[in-house]
């Protein structure tokens, strides 16, 4: 009965979870033809950093790593996805997304609700190279996506290089190879085509 | 120069799986708002791999799981996703999927390409705890969706039990536990409500 218990409260985790494929990012799909939700850009940087590990500046437990990227997002179900540049958005957005960690994390079996919470607030103090890694995946996927669908997400919001910049100093502490090579590659261009306002 | 080959490939594959997220299942969200689409469902997996690893009947590597979960659909980019009652689609369904896991993970270095598909080909097999365990995953989740969504997609197809069941069939042999639990929280109340046709 007590197993039944704690398979109820996974279970009751696992459909509440489900709501995060409804919120949506700015980020479109490679092929621009709509906007990226938290769902599937989880799912896209777990496979990133499955691949990518041996480019982290310190070694990584993958595991970890994979797990902090997963269930990162998960807080948005109550507290919505907060844009790169909504500077406004930003003043409250650690205390609404706390609150929803709480909340949905609550919902697991004790042990389980206590490291899921743990991994979320080590993800978010950049504290480890773990931690540190995971955030270069969640600056360098949405890259990835702008430069491939033509900068569609950039030009909607007159992204300039400096915000870029600045929303990636922290991007070098998890791999300076992996945010070298997007700079040259997926940033720079950008810039000289005017995707990227200068 | 030759790291930055390998940046290269990684990088193209890392585009090229981004299509996995507009290839749509039959199983609707838990909200029945939509079907449900390959990326979200192995995000989905991933997750509740990570937490119900110890109902595994054998002690299963977690890494190498999420890792087969994460990837298996990849293959599902060039040859579609096949319906699990789609019994003239399932005659050829191995031959596209192989083909597909051949182009689509070579793409990857060759190291990384190799490891890869031997995953795949390891999923498929059922050959090991950890494939095992997956495919419980790949089977269990829907049952999630379907029972929480009101059973819109196995109405749609007029889904009998005894379907259910024979596709069901190896979902013991990664979990028992976890089978069982599925079986009379998510099968049982749709044979008796009528969701499920007896």
């Amino acid at each position: 009965m007590e197993q039944d218990m704690k398979l109820n409260q996974l279970f009751d985790f696992f459909r509440e979870i489900d709501k995060e494929k409804t919120i949506f990012r700015q980020t479109y799909l490679t092929d621009g033809s709509r906007k990226e939700n938290d769902a599937e850009h989880a799912w896209h940087m777990a496979i990133m950093t499955i691949l990518l590990s041996e480019y982290a500046n310190e070694p990584i437990d993958v595991l970890k790593t994979v797990t902090m990227l997963l269930i990162h997002d998960i807080v948005e179900i109550d507290a919505g996805d907060t844009y790169a540049y909504d500077y406004e958005g930003q003043k409250t957005q650690h205390a609404r997304e706390e609150k929803a960690a709480n909340r949905i994390f609550g919902l697991l079996p004790e042990e389980q609700a206590r490291k899921m919470l743990g991994l979320w607030v080590e993800f978010e103090s950049e504290d480890t190279p773990e931690a540190r890694f995971a955030r270069t995946m969640d600056r360098i996927q949405p890259l990835i996506l702008n430069d491939a669908s033509g900068g569609i997400s950039w030009k909607e919001h007159e992204v300039h290089i400096d915000q870029l910049l600045k929303r990636n100093d922290i991007t070098p502490d998890g791999s300076k190879k992996l945010w070298d090579y997007a700079y040259e590659n997926m940033l720079l261009p950008n810039v000289e085509n005017g995707k990227i306002k200068k």
